[in-house]
């Protein structure tokens, strides 16, 4: 049977920090799952781009890098955490081991039995979603911590604008309030 | 085609501010749609009233007012950003402007195509929701901010005593603890 | 007809203070319902234990304690105040009373109609699932405050362990981000 | 206290029954709520209009008969029929009776302490909007049963052409099957 | 730790083929669980009675039968088949056995290595939740197919009269169309 | 901008009709988007596999054919159709032709402004997957119509076996009755 891995992230964008960690696992197995996380959040100060523009993002950028053996897969959230496994496995093909390195997934995947292994990451504060949306919303260097394909898909659905006007304090559609 | 501009707003509760901007705004289109956002929470702090509460009230003083060419539309809440605005153009009648002053609702419709205007506003520090809403908790003199009809509406459903019972620091439902 | 009085908490865990308060209603009512509420949250720092893991808790505590005239009911969160009292009552038997010292669900309760009482607590500050969750994830002592048949199915559960790791500061599946 | 009557529809469309008994309903009441029932499901042969086709079909032709005191309020299905009373309650406001031919709607809200009463139709036979569909698929003529406003909204939006495509035997989204 | 088998059923309404095997089961383990199947659904023609009720007619019947070691516990609809094992995991305590006749209910237990056996059932075509129903609605006579317990819970209830209202054509409230 | 078009099935099971159209899109444009539907729902006659099991069947089929420039991605059903298109739009890549057979979706595709085309197919009573499934629960010789890759992804999962149990009349977990 192919021998797979699973990797999850929000990629809120996709970043060099993500490439390396996958390369390196598309190298070790026959395929490396891809699970874009929070695939139905978009518009929001933490997760400003679609689950669309995401498996996007990712794809470009292994294609671009010449990984081919990896299959990039939107997962919605559940709400609900003991429903949260069997929701990620009935989307996604077989697979071996799952890779994360926070304890919330490792936990939920182990209490049902999967093996799971902590994602092969470096230089963590360097290639960081929440440190690269800071400064694209206050107009820092960024495009040096992307894969060149991300930085291209971000210019095409003007992602980095949507990203400024949803980071002001009143951006939540619920509980919107024009007038207050 | 009937020309036809919609206002959004959460109404909690309905004051002199929104009456002025939906006069306004009756008087420049053929027809208002006044759409009630939220209209699915109540019973908290930032959203004591229900829906239909709302719905009632700015029925109510608008034609007090003497507007006859408003139509006032329950908009629930769905959950999810890039879904909301097919969400709500299923529920209103045709539209050819919104008008809001929230960046992110103005940033959903203006991605999906749709002309956004900003709401008509003055002295929203006066006719502020918020402010409004702590008045009411604190028992300040609040009535004179209302239109007549609301206070009517308010009285009639027993509305600020319940907004003081769920401004206590323990009032959610859901993560409710009676003992903790 | 049975008389019956109802009791909701969410028991995460269930502890001394519960049990004193249900032996109180159970000599009170012919019946005692026990709701366990937001039976479908888990894995959190504020509800680390699933549904089926509380109704086993206060089941075997009551069973221990010598309490027969109890039903233990999971009751899922419904997301929406005004129809939780609806969803409440199409779950479990007819009951006559509430038991309750949380406003909100008082006051729900209370606009459709029903009997609403104080829950007979005492010692709050010392009985509290806040500060037991807190002892846990500390490793203070906190197997004094629990009856024994609680601490053991936590024991076989391996609940402390997984408080804890739930407990850290990233630990939500949502929005869940392994790299940032 | 305004008094008034709740008249729940599908709609699908408005027919010249339905005004006949809005008219009733609006001189017997200081005004009329028309709740649009499955105001979420359109596209189908039994629900071909949106929600909002609808609120535009019955309030203009409420107005073009010069009913002015008619509150036209989409109401989304909920799904549970336990909760279904308290979800119109929330959304709509307060009335004093409820008008329905339907035994379960009858039913769930007498239940809940509300009057019912049956809505004052004749000729049913006649203006039947599964028979108007019908018509409307097979090319008959159809256009006498409506008012004329609503034939207006159907010909700007194209309803009668998007009813002939869904009414195919294989249109369903779900459980869509493009090659079988 | 406790040896505990789960049955599941809808008890539409509890007969005695229900009672029966629930007291077998409970000679044969030290606790049973019965799970309230579609504890969401009612006033239907298949599903007339509400979770509660259904909750109280088997709590009672087992109480009224001298069955101790029983714990009743609604479990709703999850509307997913990959997740609906680890949704009832997540609402009832830890159990050995599940007992069901239905071949997609042991199917999805088994995928998730669940031990699976058949629920010892007798005179199945005299006890059948769908014949009875049917004896309802046609006035025949069915008493004595009920433990007298649950023969008191449809009387306080009035549930015969509602599954006679329920069980005509048009009885659906999502579809409801009354005017047609 | 890469020029992407979208065939959107339900590939229960993937055969080789679905192959050949792929094939034919993947020469026609830069990359094909392959989108799963009604990926939440399996263990049903209609629907008999997972949303994994068949992104891996369609995965491995195309790799199998030397297809390397094709996206396999789950599409959850979302049970609106007013917001359909914009569901599929938030979880792919964007692209510029929608392929498909079916007139709903063609129709809701259209009404939002997407290009759509019909699905090449030929011999459409031949491979058909209602005629498919048939043959595997009646034992007839059905390998021949697949692709390998995805008689062996059905074989490693039983597949076969899972959908004749589930294709037995009583077949549903919702509504299941185990003793009727």
């Amino acid at each position: 049977m192919t021998d797979r891995g699973l990797f999850l992230g929000r990629f809120q964008p996709m970043h060099l920090g993500h490439l390396a960690v996958l390369q390196r696992l598309a190298r070790q197995h026959d395929e490396v799952l891809v699970g874009i996380g929070s695939a139905n959040v978009s518009h929001t100060r933490m997760n400003p781009f679609t689950g669309g523009e995401r498996v996007e993002m990712v794809h470009e950028a292994l294609r671009e890098a010449g990984v081919s053996n990896a299959l990039v897969l939107p997962i919605p959230d559940i709400g609900r955490n003991t429903l949260w496994v069997s929701h990620v496995e009935s989307l996604v093909p077989r697979f071996r081991v799952l890779y994360t390195n926070n304890p919330l997934p490792a936990r939920l995947f182990r209490e049902r039995g999967h093996e799971v292994a902590p994602a092969p990451f470096h230089e963590r504060e360097v290639y960081s979603g929440t440190r690269i949306r800071e400064m694209m919303t206050e107009g820092d260097e960024w495009m040096d911590l992307l894969p060149p394909a991300v930085v291209r898909v971000l210019r095409e659905c003007k992602g980095v604008q949507r990203l400024r006007d949803v980071a002001t304090p009143d951006g939540a559609v619920e509980g919107f309030d024009p007038t207050v």
